[in-house]
């Protein structure tokens, strides 16, 4: 009986032990499968992750190719502006020159004013002021100052029939342009303050400018002074030199006058021009006295004279002249008579 | 003693049994124990990708801004070059202008030459070919031709003693230009095969030239023609249409002549004048025929030519002239001699 008993009970135990263990082993078997899953999941996870990597190098490498093309784009395009943008920008401080042009009606008005148009277009900070001897401001002038694209003002001022010269008369009889270079001056202080920097040049419409010209002027402090070509029966005007300072002109003709120079031979600085409200040309100044009056009005004298154009040793400006222009008579007479054709009037205006 | 065999036997089962399940046990876990070191291996693993995935992430953020930067830089730049850079991408497509010039020593050469120069240096695909009447070329209209950087042939061709013209002579006493015209056009031939397009134009240094003529004549493809302003006594000559074709001329002078045109109103196709090498001015014919004896060599006949310049509306081109310098006496004949100052040199050439 006990012995029945000890080996029932010694095989119960051994089947509860047995059990035990078979749980325990059924146990970790689960949570090996759990664990099995877990590095399923994660290993799928990592598998993403690197796909993403991938796909983030691929995105970056064609990132960085794109920034490679556009820095080759930006070279081609800064090589190709090289030479003209840091021009416009340096262009934008430059101080202007306020280019007088008075003119007046005539066969080659038009074909003059668009020649010049043509050479001041591509000045920078250049303001184009043209004043007609005229009762208003005529459309073909209009027309050729717009062309050019500058700040521009047109003006009018007619002069007096009593200070008008006749065809036959010779060029030097009376003064030419007076009051209107008077009315683009008065303009000038209207319209600026003294805060403007600049300098006012009187350009005529027939001369030859050679552009280098305008750099000489542009930074004139009180007034600037060169030779200019083929004007007083000269060769070349000029003014003469003496340790860096003009002492002397070469003038033939009245040479006494305080300043014996020709309207294209000098610039004065704008401030002048605004300082001095009163200073202007006249009628009541001997024949050839208008420079000389202008400049002394502005209380200069001799001394204030700065040299340009490498000391006075070239030529940028030359007094030019258009040949006066023969016509048969009836078209001379269908001209003053403003008679014209349409292709005439895109000729001569 | 079978009781006590089967009690040892059964302690050693129990022992054996327990014993297996033990290191089963042990097994177990030491192989939990590898998966747990394999799970934090794998997390670092993860770790690692996510901060490599944080960093690409960071620098592909910072890619798409580096090219939003330079994205606006290149629209900046390209606003700013619009108006110039289409233009000069489609010049170089454009027909050559070969624009002969003959010009001869005397004071305005060099200033009406400068702003000749100052005039074309901004035309598209323009070759400028300059032929001094002179023994040799001049550093003068060298330097003036240089400075436009255009490209350039600068010839010379002498004209003989007894075809000048004296100062008194009235300038339409003699034919101007011929030998130098011809020695432009055999330069032509000589340098330029038949591949080459473009169109041939004859002008002079002083007279006007509006921009706009240069794309009237850049297309023609015979014989181009256009009114021309001032000129032959009238303020403008010009070819009168008839159904869009050339039907005849407003000329005073002679509108006999095949082509009763200026040098100024035409420009040939440089084909004609390769395919006609014989093709020449020439001293040999009547006074005011070196236009139509021209333009007839080159084998053409009125029925070519094609009316430009919104049909023959607008003039775009204008034959003035310089005044002729007057000049003192020992002036003149120091620019006679070639007796000049180094500014006088420059101002004169």
């Amino acid at each position: 009986m006990v012995d029945m008993l000890d080996q029932s009970v010694v095989f119960k135990v051994i089947c509860a032990v047995g059990l035990f263990f078979l749980m325990q082993l059924m146990f970790f078997w689960s949570n090996l499968e759990n664990l099995d899953d877990k590095k399923l999941t994660i290993e799928a996870e990592i598998d993403t992750l690197i796909r993403k990597r991938d796909n983030l190098q691929m995105k970056s490498w064609e990132l960085q190719k794109d920034i490679h093309r556009m820095e080759l784009r930006l070279q081609q395009i800064e090589e190709k502006v090289r030479d003209r943008l840091p021009l416009a920008d340096s262009r934008r401080n430059l101080p202007t020159i306020y280019f007088i042009t008075p003119t007046h009606y005539r066969p080659t008005q038009k074909a003059d004013l668009t020649r010049l148009a043509q050479t001041v277009a591509h000045v920078p900070n250049l303001y184009w002021i043209v004043v007609e001897d005229a009762e208003a401001t005529s459309t073909a002038v209009a027309d050729v100052i717009r062309r050019t694209r500058l700040p521009s003002a047109h003006l009018h001022s007619q002069t007096p029939a009593s200070m008008k010269m006749n065809d036959t008369d010779p060029s030097w009889k009376l003064p030419k342009g007076v009051l209107q270079r008077n009315a683009a001056l008065n303009w000038l202080r209207v319209n600026f303050g003294s805060l403007k920097r600049g300098v006012v040049y009187f350009g005529d419409d027939d001369n030859v400018y050679d552009w280098r010209l305008f750099e000489e002027m542009r930074y004139v402090k009180k007034v600037g002074v060169w030779p200019v070509g083929i004007v007083g029966g000269l060769l070349v005007e000029t003014p003469i030199l003496d340790g860096g300072k003009v002492s002397s002109f070469n003038a033939l003709w009245k040479p006494e006058r305080p300043f014996p120079v020709d309207m294209a031979a000098f610039a004065v600085n704008l401030s002048l021009v605004l300082e001095h409200q009163d200073a202007a040309f006249s009628y009541n100044v001997p024949r050839g006295y208008q420079e000389s009056h202008f400049l002394t009005s502005l209380g200069l004298a001799r001394s204030d004279l700065e040299p340009k154009a490498n000391d006075c040793r070239n030529v940028y400006v030359w007094h030019t002249r258009t040949e006066k222009t023969k016509l048969i008579s009836s078209e001379k007479s269908k001209f003053i008579r403003r008679d014209l054709t349409d292709l005439e009037l895109d000729a001569v205006g």
